[in-house]
């Protein structure tokens, strides 16, 4: 057996590539989008979801308020714009506006959905009692929806890079 | 928008896709191996993991009576072994015999590597609080192994199907 010890740091590319997802949240009337990789189903129906969403994260504090959000799932021709989003603040920026995205209602949360040819999934926070220690939010999706011109939507994997 | 809505017991599928890994436990002196894809990193350094197992399966009693598992990372020319093994009862064979796979020593653990060229990640739970509730395993990292020959290892994400 060939194998080399890797450096724990970089253990997280080994685990975290795709699906990379859109988080769409709303604080004080602004809604904002940031790109997550750190996230499990938990259950199947109703679909329990957990996701790891870090203090730093503009979007923590609104999950954490309003206990709402949108998971969007980027087909890969989106891939650009999901690394943008991922490399920026929302503090700073509109990024519906900055990345060419759609906000369209959702029909039971707040945030919006991202109307591109995206599946999406509104979701509401079901437990916090491992936001304090982990940063990982419980969710339950109430409503999943699909792009009607689309029966296998790709996904986009972004692969953080390879471990050296 | 032309978007229609999927049914919830759907959801899985579009976000349970890749790194589908290979879990090495033991239990009583017997070494098993089980495919799961429901996982998260929840931190960096240390490397914390979160993974779902259910307990219907063999590897949740070996998990949670032993608190050690190997997550192996699959490239892709074993996707068959990766579907082979979770399509299969572990209580019923030995998955190392019956898909060519060998076990190789561990270094702070005791259920065995995989010693194929997989990256191996030995862990030890540190969390079991959500156990009882969500079947989710907190786990550290204590040694992670890559292959020497392979700078960039593939990854093996395992599509579920299409939703439809």
């Amino acid at each position: 057996m060939a194998k080399k010890s890797l450096p724990l740091s970089r253990v997280y590319r080994l685990l975290e590539p795709g699906p990379v997802v859109l988080v769409t949240t709303v604080l004080r009337g602004r809604a904002n989008i940031m790109t997550m990789s750190w996230h499990t189903m938990i259950d199947f129906e109703p679909p329990i979801v957990g996701c790891v969403i870090s203090d730093r994260n503009y979007s923590f504090s609104a999950l954490k308020s309003t206990r709402e959000c949108v998971i969007n799932i980027p087909t890969v021709e989106l891939s650009a714009q999901v690394v943008g989003c991922g490399n920026t603040s929302e503090r700073r920026m509109d990024k519906f506006k900055v990345f060419h995205l759609t906000a369209a209602p959702a029909s039971s949360v707040r945030p919006p959905l991202i109307a591109e040819r995206y599946p999406n999934l509104e979701c509401k926070v079901v437990d916090t009692k491992m936001v304090a220690r982990y940063s990982l939010f419980v969710l339950e999706v109430l409503k999943a929806w699909i792009d009607l011109s689309e029966s296998t939507p790709g996904q986009c994997v972004i692969w953080a890079g390879a471990p050296s």
